[in-house]
């Protein structure tokens, strides 16, 4: 069995003649074909290729050639990434007749380049526009934990394949929260890095000034190795020590009563009293709402005029609204983001990482698609980023874990860090694992296993 | 007389004991009193405190101590720096019951602490939106060479003071040309440094991403060296070799026969053959425009909302459309910015300055505003910055140099070089200065004088 085996630990049985590169992609493919029927998180299969670089990676050990670390990994890309001699659709049929990319997108140039084998493209709301992977052309993608919740968007595709065992790593983005939100519902690791750290190129763009790329992965050491092979770094020593505080205000609220009771079980494990708040915070994230509507309807604004009814209904009025805003309400909204920035970055003076919720709740069943705010049910869609999209404004790295809840579904927590320093939210992400806080939420499939 | 002493000549004077500093500054105050109502320059004269602050200086220099080497120069300030103590206008009257300024404006306070002695705020177009300074409140300001012309603008009082021989030195701001317009009409020399090398603090705002703070002087080295002490860094060696190149397409277009030959001169004396184009000027001059619309106007959109009749016509009417322009048209001119940026940056790998034109003629007559544009007459206010508005753009440092014209009236050439290189700026304009090509336009009193 291959399915909800690591990325690491793959590299680790290839290498070791435990286990073939071909029977491992035979085994990812097998388990796909059979599994995402129901989960549908796939958009398009490279079965051949896939199988051809896998046996190509066995003819390699077969004359005891070195093997790049992630040789035979099989990993997933956000349908939005370029894959040389793929059409880029970006959840969308509006790119259905451009031209194939002609060469892969910088990160999963670098993933290949270690070895990694691309294996499929995965389901996203269309131009990455959505919390909810709800894409009128290409179906919903459900939650593995619950087929009738939702799994998140907009890399929904991306959180939901590793949260079902089909792949050990995939890639996404993340502009108001679309790593985030996906990982907290289906409960694996996601990593939002520092805005401008990993290579865009090749990553179909949303809101410019405010899209990240990044991945998720079924454990911790996965996320961690993945990350600096993707910045082409090496890998950064860990703080011995992290001073950690709680975000109180705006995301103390709405909290559910089972996350409430899971971030208080984090607080008492790392001893944090009390809390640190951010300024004006709704306006923060009114700011990030409104630059992504500017950035992401300017973008598609030429299409728009020429195919607007090409576009999902839901996609095409956002953006439509967002080119039609005032000008004044752009500028403004980036002027306050340079004050915003200004001050998390005196709250970081103080403090290492900062604890917040990821969403307010569990996944919300499809069929009623709401979450409380405020004491009263409100569109899932709208609010699912509540406290993601503040947290994007000033591009601070994230890392959203996977919490151990009570209950079954998935819950989770955002750790937050100044720029650039992503090797503190590893080593609190790390403490937490340890003490057996956090950890990929575990499917029944994967209990019966 | 001081009338059209220079700068660095009335501190030398005064150090020397050749003049007193009180009564440099009584010649100062009388010129002003008695030639600036043709001029209207003027719109604060801080008569007294100045008297009191040229006698500190002679006091210093009795008690032997060492002066600072502006010590007793006097200055004036575009009417939108803060002078502690009064109230900033920005030639508004929106702006009169605000409190008076608690300190100085960043530039002011270094040539204070030069031992510059500030004696007057100087008249400007409303909000700094125009090239006309004609304000409704505070009236036009006229051309010295000729006071039935423009001044050029919006920092048209800094430039008339100085060629009037009213100030050696004269404060000013250029967002799209306010302080290379007028200078070349002036006949005097201008600085519109890198965009953020001289600190704005205290300058009132008109567009964050495009203002910079600058200067006038009646000489070259008094530019330098006021550059140097606003900069507060030591001045830089001037490169022995500038490569320069001329500026052709959009900025070959539209010269006036006396402007034209003119830059034939300076071409020839350099050996300039050729020319260099930058792409899609049109674009770039389109888009400094409406950067500028949109974040002005969303920086007076609260004032308007409350006082719009408050505002000149002219530049309400202005501010309102801009703050209405959609996002998408703002972020497609930033982002084209982006682009232009770089090409602008490809052609500095070739080339240390280019050599264009500022303004496409001399300063057109008051009663017939209009300049001739592609073979007709348009308005003055609307294109007067043709030449100045595109390379705004980038950021980049110019310098406005009085090219010696055959006729009476001013001219004015931009010196344009890579951020950060002013140097090379003042190398080459020191080499066309000793040629005779460049200098200060003199004026009939000035002969007289």
């Amino acid at each position: 069995m291959t399915r909800f085996a690591s990325a690491l630990g793959i590299a680790q049985d290839i290498r070791s003649g435990k286990r073939s590169a071909a029977s491992v992609m035979q085994s990812v493919l097998a388990t796909i074909n059979q599994h995402d029927a129901a989960i549908h998180s796939v958009t398009h299969l490279f079965a051949q290729q896939a199988m051809e670089q896998a046996q190509a990676v066995d003819a390699l050990l077969a004359r005891n050639k070195p093997l790049p670390p992630l040789a035979g990994v099989p990993f997933g890309v956000k349908d939005l990434f370029d894959i040389q001699g793929h059409v880029t659709t970006a959840g969308s049929i509006v790119l259905r007749n451009t031209p194939p990319a002609t060469q892969d997108a910088a990160i999963v140039a670098r993933l290949r380049a270690a070895g990694a084998i691309a294996v499929a493209t995965l389901n996203m709301d269309e131009f990455a526009y959505g919390f909810a992977t709800d894409n009128a052309h290409y179906g919903i993608t459900r939650n593995p934990h619950d087929t009738s919740r939702m799994a998140g968007g907009s890399s929904g595709g991306s959180a939901a394949a590793v949260a079902a065992g089909f792949l050990p790593l995939t890639l996404g983005t993340d502009t108001n929260g679309s790593i985030r939100v996906p990982a907290s519902l289906c409960g694996v690791w996601g990593l939002k890095p520092t805005f401008g750290r990993l290579p865009r190129e090749g990553a179909y763009p949303f809101s410019a000034s405010l899209d990240v790329v990044g991945h998720f992965a079924g454990t911790l050491d996965d996320l961690m190795a993945a990350f600096y092979i993707m910045a082409g770094t090496p890998a950064e020593p860990e703080p011995q020590t992290v001073r950690a505080a709680c975000l109180g205000g705006w995301f103390a609220q709405n909290l559910s009563p089972a996350l409430a009771a899971a971030i208080g079980r984090v607080c008492q494990h790392l001893g944090l009293s009390g809390s640190v708040e951010l300024p004006q915070t709704p306006t923060a994230r009114a700011a990030s709402f409104l630059i992504t509507a500017a950035e992401g309807g300017t973008l598609h604004l030429p299409r728009l005029r020429a195919a607007a009814e090409e576009y999902d209904p839901a996609t095409r009025d956002r953006l439509l609204a967002g080119a039609m805003l005032p000008s004044s309400t752009y500028v403004q909204a980036q002027r306050f983001r340079r004050w915003f920035r200004q001050q998390v970055h005196a709250v970081f003076e103080q403090v290492d990482v900062l604890v917040a919720p990821a969403v307010m709740c569990e996944a919300p069943r499809l069929d009623d698609p709401t979450v409380m705010v405020d004491g009263k049910p409100a569109s899932a869609r709208a609010n699912l980023g509540l406290y993601t999209q503040p947290i994007t404004l000033p591009g601070l790295p994230v890392l959203c874990l996977p919490l151990r809840n009570t209950g079954t579904l998935p819950l989770g927590l955002q750790l937050v860090a100044a720029p650039g320093r992503e090797a503190a939210l590893f080593s609190l992400a790390r403490k937490l694992e340890q003490a057996g806080l956090a950890g990929r939420c575990p499917l029944e499939a994967q209990q019966a296993a």
